[in-house]
């Protein structure tokens, strides 16, 4: 099955072999596999292409070259052009978190979506941008406003696997060990208050209150079972006498 | 004025010069400019670290050099840890979203926030990720886990600029006239389908039919009045008698 429910990634006349190997990886990171290549500099396959490419060469080997823009959107319902750049044409402009919730719900309703990206210096031709239905630009720092080709792929990429409702983390933060009983703690606070009492370490008058601020410090650790295990025997270490000579 | 209220992107033994120019173009899209380096692999300066980094070269100049993960993290008050791999850590892991807004929150409260990067091929090691508060990971593909370096740098610049309210696009897709009154639109309507009438276009008896429908296309269009201005200009092109010879 080729180019299923994914947006199809369309690069115009790119010039850099490590931009092209570098979209692959970006592609592979968040799950698209789809490229077509319009007229590449240099032709097709390209010397250099799979070195930056990681283990996304199988999006290379796939990729489908065309020699101009509108035949390699001929068979797609719905077009984006990425610039960074104001064309004076009226058409919907969208961040890439918009523009691929607007791409997901076509592709969820069956239709084929291709984002254009335009050359590495002087992007996408007017003429090129009138071919698309919308256009995605990027919320970058107008004084710093050059995104590498690759890295607008992997924007994109990346906001189209979220909006696709893909983007579940690789694991989570979940406790090993089940958070402690209250009881558990409370049984910590006051083995290690008596040792602290034992130690002369409270001024008789700020005890109480040296003991809120402590529990509250211990609190914030959020202790799981064997977290209390582990520091009262820590504490019983500390405090056990020195073996007799 | 140093290190304002934005993270600070901290490289560990970072060692192909082309990710380190890539990583400072990748702050600067997003507004970030605080960069440390722990111990690049051949020194710095380094040959051709420049070549990449697009316009943020500034970033490079002010790049502060540490010879280990801790001198790094010194004065910081909030660290987070990039990693692909789960470490048996019990710590929070965010998504680069809620990585980043978590570190908006504490560097609005005045908190200096330090982000770790690890080597290209073997990432932070256990104890350097034990040096952090939390961690952030990346909703990749797993079968296409490997980001690179410079790429996940542009994601959590690119989630920090939103996180702080900055991500502003350059540019909307406003309208360059005004909608069209709907009289404007009826007009040409009107105008439209007396000339289908003089041309015999419509079968009699479905008409009104295709007039409805007609009338809905162009609607989908939600025309400007300088839309409605060419389209009558248009039509009034074709349907001009050709001069008598």
């Amino acid at each position: 099955m080729t180019e299923p429910n994914r947006p199809i990634i369309i690069l115009v006349e790119p010039q850099l072999a490590e931009n092209i190997g570098m979209t692959a990886r970006a592609m592979g990171n968040f799950g698209l596999d789809a490229l077509r290549l319009v007229n590449p500099k240099g032709g097709w396959p390209m010397k250099g292409v799979r070195e930056t490419a990681s283990n996304a060469t199988h999006i290379l080997d796939g990729a489908r070259i065309f020699s101009t823009v509108a035949e390699a959107l001929a068979d797609l319902h719905y077009v984006l052009a990425t610039t960074a750049r104001e064309r004076g044409q009226m058409k919907r402009v969208f961040g890439p978190d918009d523009g691929m919730a607007e791409a997901a719900g076509r592709l969820g309703a069956g239709e084929r979506v291709g984002i254009l990206f335009g050359r590495e210096r002087v992007g996408l031709s007017n003429d090129e941008v009138s071919l698309a239905d919308a256009i995605v630009t990027f919320p970058v720092d107008p004084d710093h406003a050059s995104l590498n080709l690759a890295q607008s792929v992997l924007l994109v990429a990346y906001e189209w696997r979220r909006a696709a409702g893909q983007a579940v983390l690789p694991f989570t933060g979940g406790l090993r060990s089940g958070p402690a009983p209250r009881e558990a703690v409370i049984a910590l606070f006051e083995s290690l208050e008596a040792d602290l009492d034992a130690a002369g370490y409270y001024p008789p008058p700020k005890r109480d209150g040296m003991i809120r601020n402590m529990r509250d410090m211990f609190h914030r650790m959020a202790m799981t079972e064997q977290d209390v295990r582990s520091f009262r025997g820590a504490l019983r270490a500390l405090t056990r006498r020195p073996p007799e000579e």
